[in-house]
């Protein structure tokens, strides 16, 4: 039986996507086990319990659960790296089953310093479903920490780290900008708050933010949109960054990756800046293990038996 | 007896002086009842505790106390606006013990739109103290929510908030920024912050926030030393933005107002711009409120009887 079992290994979930030996996706199952919301018995009841009835396969996990504090730390493979290198560099641990499970390292950017683990696996399974980017294009990845990477020649090149989603979210939880409303879906607050952020020039919208309290205050904020304002203003700091110094650029490709969700709300932030996104690409995570797996020689691992003649 | 009780009542904090007839400060009290923070009884129990034993004298309040959630709302007064103006804008509430409070109203640059409420008795109190910036200067509030302020012939002509005292302490408390490790007094962190603010060019430091984990994870950045990294790069964006737009200029005076340990970072952050600050200045709503109760006339109000003939 040959095949896969790729885990994509976070900080808030675990998902688990079994490959045949094609590399198809024969079933995927998810749970809530991210590195710090682990269930009893830890990383081996988990790997146990997500992988219970699958076949004996080779085993390659992505993301949080390589880093410090994971299961088993790996190190950052730095800049320029392609897929033939990050398969190269793949580290394992010995389960509690006795068989290994392989990792993935994380990708480090010296210039700035920048961090990513996950998301480079991402960007592989990316490049595989969309090989016409490789040669130049800039992937968007948002999220709790959103990722901007440049892919050239095959290989990432650069990337940063934005904390749009966390802010988004200590900003409405804890402080002054949050507030009991309930929020509305406000497409126009969105829009607006992205307009700020595009048109608040070299200052940036770091000094916008308290605009979203000031225009409620004015009265022409409701408080119920103050959250999508708020949206808009970050993820359009994204964009007004991103331009302002070169990561991304108006005559290379840009691509989201990522959830659908919150890739639209990218994409309608991209339209403010003339910018047409094409749809996102989903399940890279899972595409990217095979990617890697392929290049490590994990899969196709034929049993020297068969071979015998 | 002529003579004046200032009050300056903030959302966390209350200070009252005692004026005498010639505008010397005869006695402060403060108590931790900012607007949010009220004791039992509320704001007539607050007034009678901190200036209980003071003579009857007019009474004049500036800050949150007269924001909408306040004791009595005040509407902003739109720039440009100087003392006169100010002045004849004060409002007033009758309180239990059967006499008045004057308040100060807020300023409103409807240019962000933003809005103030305190700082603008601040600024009139720095004016009087150093007349002569009134010509020309920008005058920096640090605090929970810092302003930046243009002043022009006498008159406030524009200002911004930035929401970095308050960021701060979020990202320290919420965020990934946090931790557990006691925060060191880190003085070249500090700076490194301050600097990666300022030659972050025009993506600005919002794109930078993760640098303080990423630099962390890099082993060169101590865990200890994250709050002064993330400290001097809030502080040094502010530097960034207000000279990227003009609020601030080299070629005309920056002047501090408020508490010394605090200024005393933006000092440091000027000097890495450098820029160099003259020390602070203290105690500015005090004197704000003896200017604004002079121009209003609520002082030197000698009864009828002592001019008969």
């Amino acid at each position: 039986m040959s095949g896969l079992i790729g885990l994509d290994w976070g900080t808030s979930s675990l998902r688990a996507f079994r490959f045949d030996g094609a590399g198809a996706i024969a079933e995927t199952r998810a749970r809530p086990w991210g590195i710090r919301h682990l269930p009893a018995g830890g990383y081996d009841a988990a790997l146990a319990d997500i992988t219970a009835g699958w076949p004996t396969l080779p085993r390659l996990a992505c993301g949080m659960v390589g880093s410090r504090g994971g299961w088993h730390e790996m190190p950052y493979l730095d800049l320029p790296a392609d897929a033939a290198q990050l398969g190269r560099a793949l580290g394992k641990l010995r389960a509690a089953d006795g068989m290994d499970v392989h990792l993935v390292p994380g990708l480090r950017d010296p210039r700035g310093p920048d961090v990513m683990r996950g998301e480079e696996t991402q960007l592989l399974g990316a490049l595989a479903l969309r090989p016409a980017l490789a040669a130049a294009a800039t992937f968007i990845q948002p999220g709790t920490h959103s990722k901007w990477a440049v892919v050239q020649g095959g290989a990432v090149t650069g990337f940063r780290t934005l904390m749009t989603g966390e802010l988004f979210a200590v900003l409405r939880k804890h402080s002054i900008l949050g507030g009991d409303t309930p929020a509305a879906d406000d497409a126009d607050a969105f829009a607006r708050g992205v307009a700020a952020a595009r048109d608040s020039g070299a200052a940036g919208a770091f000094a916008r933010l308290f605009s979203a309290r000031a225009l409620m205050l004015d009265g022409t904020l409701a408080s119920a949109s103050v959250p999508d304002y708020l949206s808009g203003l970050l993820i359009g700091e994204e964009f007004r960054a991103a331009l302002a110094d070169g990561l991304a650029r108006r005559d290379t490709p840009l691509q989201l990756i990522g959830e659908p969700a919150l890739c639209e709300r990218y994409r309608r932030a991209a339209a403010l800046f003339g910018i047409e996104l094409p749809p996102a690409i989903e399940d890279a995570a899972a595409r990217g293990l095979w990617q890697l797996a392929t290049q490590a020689g994990l899969v196709n691992d034929i049993p020297e038996e068969s071979h015998a003649c």
